[in-house]
């Protein structure tokens, strides 16, 4: 065939029917999750007042390979998916690397990221459901986004807890938000009795992810009419975010590609675990074998320093709890700006691929030299993109150098979950020096996990 | 044919091979641009100490229609091209029209707007020049991040004034063009005599585009190795975003469509100029007769309340002068958030092809009823709009709201020039109810015009 183009777009009719549920497939199914207050295995009556019903049949759906996408959910895809996925022609040559490097860009809509595949999905539940609205927390502000476009699109009510810092360093985020109609409250808030008491206790708090669940979750069973939803982590996310792999894939296959290595970011999966899904299906079946990369930042270790246990997956330790790799539910990383990868645990479904082999590789990766990459990528390749895919995009690099001395000509594939045009104060900081790493102590990470619950008889 | 897509999407292969001139078919051209030391119509040679050379043939050339694309240039707008046409279904929807409704969207590139299409194209001449780099002027910023983006592909410096107010309000869209490496100046500065007189008459000037053209236009003649790039206004920046409107043509022509009625914001010129393109050729020669409508804000009228006389590009009268629509050099708009739109004159073919009743009509609108028609558009298309687009967005919807009324069912087509990831503090005035609308009194005006040179025996 002729050359390969730069941009590979599938139809709108290419869009997958199915989401692919990559729990069917596996060796080993994720343990169960827990009810907090009995410790048994959850059931659906224990999460449908928290979750909305569909979407709690489709966290505990182990036997369905593929879950076929609402038509009215796939309207909705249309109007910014296929997604591209890039040859990265350019960046390549900037790194005179033998590699074939292709991305699949996510950020193309409004939203920014790949949330706004799960947004909109489970906002469409929640309407069918006949719900009045639901809560959710932000970090970064790209779930929260995308939830806020998919609440308005289903004419849904929408209250997001955001973490206190980015609350207050991005206004803009919060305004696109707003400009949705979604209603913004910064936590630690006094609007729920976790936030009073988190603020009583530490009254200068900036915020968590953990807390914000805490707080999202308490409104969520306090109130006619709400549910809560999740932008990360759980089953259904992963489901949802399927459609990011199996398109492409669809493309790779045009263009007679298939990846050697699979790399995304990983904070609480749902980037990785949908771009990586249709290539592990291939993996479980022993189709193909795809090298499979998690990159988490050097600050917030995870799945390379963190425990494999059962931990709560919010710090007000309300919700269910999952076995998982976690630093603890009281773990709040130092200051980083990937705002996105600051989670304290690791989607169950990751958790259990990484701990079984299927994910070859989990891998730290310190700030500075994730700006580093970003901003050589974006040199290169005219796309600025989030610190969260900075992560993916610096491993990429390294793969494709490493392939320049070897003389390999390896296929990657890496997730550019998303842009950075609201992450500019990390651009400037990075720009002038003035950004540091962190990578914590053995000391500071025993706090966290000395948090993780001792349950007898289960771990 | 079955249903027409969300959105069409050309092959990489059907990217334009060659600009559109539109001078070439115009009945009447517009009067020659006049040195202004000797008044008389610049040849070559005035205009090549500042522009580069090859992009002073293409401003002067009036006679061939089509010219070729460089196959450099055309390799990098593969990077971002083609860009897609939308079919406004859920816009449609929400307005209840019968009316068609398509947008080009040229805002999913990082500069996030249509002048990159401008930008690589100069970039690459000035490189094949030899130069070192390129100086220009930049308001909103939309210029400047698209210029920085292709000076860095191309190797060259890049020195951009930036009008003082969005220098001081716009930190982030400093931060992309810094990324890229360009030097940002805010203006009027210091750096030049021009500017140093405007901070001697006028310490707390927060700068206009004519001043900072000013600035930019004497660095660049008075720097070995530098030429002045702009990025509106010239018939060889019409040029360039000629391709916008030949592939939007291509597109429609896919679906077996074509406008009735075309609708671009009008600041300088180029995105209207661009989008209208491939459409005025069919205009000019009898093919069809689409509508065109030039949209501009209230608070700076060029087209709707300004002359159509010669006059200086700039408030440091120090360039030519060009036969257009103008408010007189010297007129500085009233704060309005979009800042693309706040030149007092306007491209010399739109001028002409207006004045000569091929450009249908121009239309004002006011800030307030802009930002309405943006919000309605980001909550139903899902796309949030630059200010600039959103004007062509109040008027696509008024003339969509009339099909509603007498029932007929047109087909629109705008140009959706850019997104408005940086514009979001404008946003937040509009939301928070802040927002007011500002126009100019005949008197307000007269000033203006008062600083219209007059010329014995030209005008």
């Amino acid at each position: 065939m002729s050359k390969i183009p730069y941009r590979i777009t599938l139809s709108e009719e290419e869009i997958p029917k199915a989401w692919y549920n990559v729990r069917a497939d596996m060796k080993t199914d994720h343990r169960p999750m827990l009810n907090p207050g009995t410790m048994k295995p959850v059931i659906e009556s224990d999460l449908t007042p928290v979750f909305c019903t569909e979407l709690v049949k489709q966290e505990l759906n182990v036997k369905d390979r593929f879950i076929e996408i609402p038509e009215e959910v796939r309207e909705y895809y249309k109007m910014f998916r296929p997604s591209p996925l890039y040859r990265a022609y350019a960046l390549e040559k900037a790194l005179g690397t033998p590699a074939k490097i292709y991305y699949k860009f996510e950020g193309g809509n409004t939203s920014g990221s790949h949330k706004l595949n799960s947004a909109i999905t489970q906002a469409y539940y929640a309407k069918q459901q006949g719900l009045k609205g639901v809560t959710t927390e932000t970090g970064a502000g790209q779930w929260g986004t995308a939830l806020s476009m998919a609440c308005n699109y289903m004419g849904l009510d929408c209250k997001i807890f955001m973490v206190k810092v980015s609350y207050e360093q991005k206004p803009y985020r919060k305004a696109v938000m707003e400009t949705y109609g979604a209603s913004i409250i910064a936590s630690p808030s006094n609007t729920t009795n976790i936030g009073r008491k988190m603020l009583a206790d530490h009254p200068d708090s900036t915020g968590s992810l953990g807390t914000a669940i805490s707080e999202a979750v308490e409104v969520a069973v306090s109130t006619e009419g709400y549910r809560y939803v999740l932008g990360s982590v759980l089953n259904q996310v992963l489901l949802h975010q399927s459609v990011i792999g199996l398109e492409s894939k669809i493309a790779m296959e045009k263009i007679d590609e298939y990846p050697d290595i699979v790399i995304g970011c990983a904070g609480g999966g749902s980037n990785l675990g949908g771009l990586m899904s249709a290539f592990m299906a291939d993996k479980l079946s022993g189709k193909a074998k795809p090298y499979f990369i998690a990159v988490e930042p050097a600050s917030c270790p995870s799945m390379t320093r963190g425990r494999f246990a059962y931990d709560f997956c919010d710090t007000g330790m309300v919700t269910p709890l999952a076995k998982m790799y976690t630093l603890g539910a009281t773990f709040i990383p130092s200051s980083n700006h990937a705002g996105g990868l600051r989670y304290h645990g690791m989607s169950p479904i990751l958790s259990q691929l990484y701990h079984d082999g299927y994910i070859d590789e989990a891998r730290a990766v310190e700030q500075t030299s994730v700006f580093e990459a970003a901003k050589l990528f974006a040199k290169a390749e005219g796309i600025l993109p989030a610190p969260e895919s900075a992560h993916a995009i610096r491993v990429s690099i390294d793969e494709a150098l490493k392939c320049k001395e070897t003389g390999e000509s390896k296929t990657i594939l890496f997730g550019l979950s998303g842009t950075g045009y609201f992450d500019l104060s990390a651009y400037m900081a990075y720009n002038s020096g003035t950004m540091t790493d962190y990578i914590p102590t053995d000391e500071d990470l025993q706090t966290g996990f000395d948090m993780i619950p001792k349950i007898p008889g289960i771990q």
